[in-house]
């Protein structure tokens, strides 16, 4: 297995690109990191996306996108984890290259959301929950979230304004990215005034449901010079874990398990602690979201997301910075981008092109996408080369 | 890269299966593979779907069944390619125990396809097509086939009996295939004499809208003994190409260049040519598809497909015998399902385990899974080990 190093990025504005058409936004992120990289042909590509059959009526979405990036007959692989479909594309695309398989892969998510109505998309992301025991009967995603905020409330203490500053925090980091869907400040009376989704998960608790596309071009760290002169960044860990997709069927609702076994598996792998990760992508798809992801990346101990949210631990000025992005909350949730958007954010930050909101100190970034309710979980560890 | 082994296969009939759900079909075919290979656990899975999203509300596939299976909290990753899905499965899994990552990974398909009306399977299916310049018009696969046809019997002489002997053949096979959706003998005339669907294909002419799983086990090559003592099957070759998804931007609308590429690459891979195959599983979802995939596999030359079913070539006694099983045509098309059971008709030939069907010579066997109307092909070669 040998090193393998990102090279180029590229995403769309996340929105409402009513516009542009799935492909359209597909192409555009791909060419961008493309010519980032300064590669004109790829070897291979992945594509996560979650369910264009539901939102678009159209899968087969390797090929297409392969045929419409001028890169076919290229082999070209839709990979599918609901919610972490992007970051099981960065990691298939991982391996190819590790192998010694291929050199120059892209990895790309996608998904056109906003072409259907408000309820077929909530039907589509159910989806992702289990059909049969779950969403048949009506639960959809803010329900299931609600079950788990409300267990870690009862369980830990964690307060109302606890998840609600988890929007407040990616908010005002959300200001600061051009791409964000949701670019405006949100305080913690707007959040817990705002309108009641399922309780106590209120709108501003809910990520968007938004259109957007990401990729990212991957080669073997040693070849790395041979394309581009800007500082290459090493995926020094990438691990993946599944857990029941049905809550009901868990010990404990507030433990990410999927996260919690594929972090462990990352820090072995990349060699680390907690402790030695500058700063985090987590899947916030709900405030409360963050908070179990930080228990169980173990950034802090069970129970102590809330207080570590609250005390600014977690803030872009803070210990342990976690969505500088803005998150899934400002940026935006096309779920199929959201993992390869992540690595974008830790990758720009890495650079030290993260504008105005670059940290002082970034050299090991951290990035966790997770399937529906914690089904599945992909974490990467990415390090400056 | 290491050499690797099919070790274990399992596969459920192929049918209406009203009684079994989709996870419930899975898990039967994957502990049937498990059993077979003497393992009670597995490292990974891959899960071939074409869309289950549209055919029964459920994504995030991966998770759900290895839950279902009792593997959790094992990486569980779902692959699609349209038709091509299950094959893409296989071809993930070579490639993860061949880097040297894992050394038991489960590759399996499945679809339930008879839970929805037909007129909602043939728009799941379209799905396949290109949404924006094909299916929102309104012709689906039937009509696309059609075509294809149509040209070829134009461009080559091609006749309507030809067709139809596709469709004798595969039948008469899966007649003797225990697993087989349709195991009845057609004759020429009845396929002839079947109601019209898109001319020149009438309803014989076409594949079925089926339920059904099937799964194998892989390990290195090296480690087959530590599991199984039957005979061992060593994939010699796995390729994988892409093509425009929309029949109108191909050159060719009769050459089905991305099994060309796929096969081509194959071959290379194995250190073989056309005329070392002892016997193939071809993607026959309409019965020109079988002539079609025979000159693109280089089986024939270009525009002898027809003539080469018409003169016994590839009967089960031919020189070159094709669809065994029966074929999508006799045996059924659960998409997501039917590349692994093109492997695990191969792997049985191969093995000596084809009851009525086996063949005399069975050393070197080939298997092509096809996306669409062809935007996407995978290709495996097998072979005793």
């Amino acid at each position: 297995m040998r090193d393998v190093a990102i090279i180029g990025i590229g995403m769309t504005d996340f929105g409402e690109l009513w516009a542009d058409s799935l492909r359209d936004i597909f192409v555009m992120a791909a060419l961008e990191a493309m010519g980032d990289a300064g590669v004109d042909h790829i070897d291979s590509m992945y594509v996560g996306s979650m369910t264009p059959g539901l939102f678009i009526g159209q899968e087969h979405l390797g090929s297409m996108l392969a045929d419409y990036l001028g890169q076919a007959p290229v082999p070209a692989t839709r990979v599918e984890s609901a919610c972490a479909s992007g970051g099981l594309a960065l990691r298939s695309g991982f391996f190819e290259v590790a192998s010694g398989m291929s050199d120059i892969v892209l990895c790309g998510g996608v998904e056109k959301m906003t072409d259907v109505s408000g309820a077929q998309a909530t039907y589509a992301l159910a989806t992702a929950a289990d059909q049969d025991y779950e969403a048949f009967h009506g639960v959809t995603f803010p329900g299931l979230y609600a079950m788990i905020a409300t267990a870690h409330m009862h369980k830990y203490g964690t307060k109302r304004e606890d998840l609600a500053q988890v929007a407040v925090k990616n908010h005002a980091n959300g200001l600061l990215n051009p791409h964000a869907q949701y670019r405006m400040k949100v305080t913690v009376d707007q959040v817990i005034g705002s309108v009641k989704v399922a309780d106590p998960l209120n709108i501003l608790d809910c990520s968007p449901i938004t259109d957007g596309a990401a990729a990212v071009i991957l080669c073997p760290a040693d070849k790395v010079k041979q394309f581009t002169k800007k500082p290459a960044v090493k995926i020094a860990a990438s691990a993946h874990a599944t857990d029941t997709i049905a809550l009901h069927q868990r010990k404990d609702i507030t433990w990410l398990n999927s996260t919690a076994v594929a972090a462990a598996k990352a820090y072995e792998m990349a060699g680390v602690k907690p402790t030695d990760i500058d700063f985090a992508e987590v899947h916030d798809c709900f405030t409360i979201a963050e908070i179990c992801v930080l228990e169980a990346l173990g950034a802090v101990e069970k129970g102590k997301g809330g207080e570590a949210t609250r005390s600014g631990f977690t803030a872009r000025d803070g210990k342990f910075p976690v969505n500088t992005s803005g998150g899934l909350k400002s940026k935006g949730h096309p779920v199929g981008a959201t993992g390869i958007a992540q690595i974008h954010e830790v990758v720009s930050q890495l650079r030290g092109e993260a504008g105005e909101r670059q940290l002082g100190k970034a050299k090991r970034g951290l990035a966790q996408n997770m399937g529906g309710s914690g089904g599945s979980a992909v974490v990467h560890i990415l390090e400056v080369l």
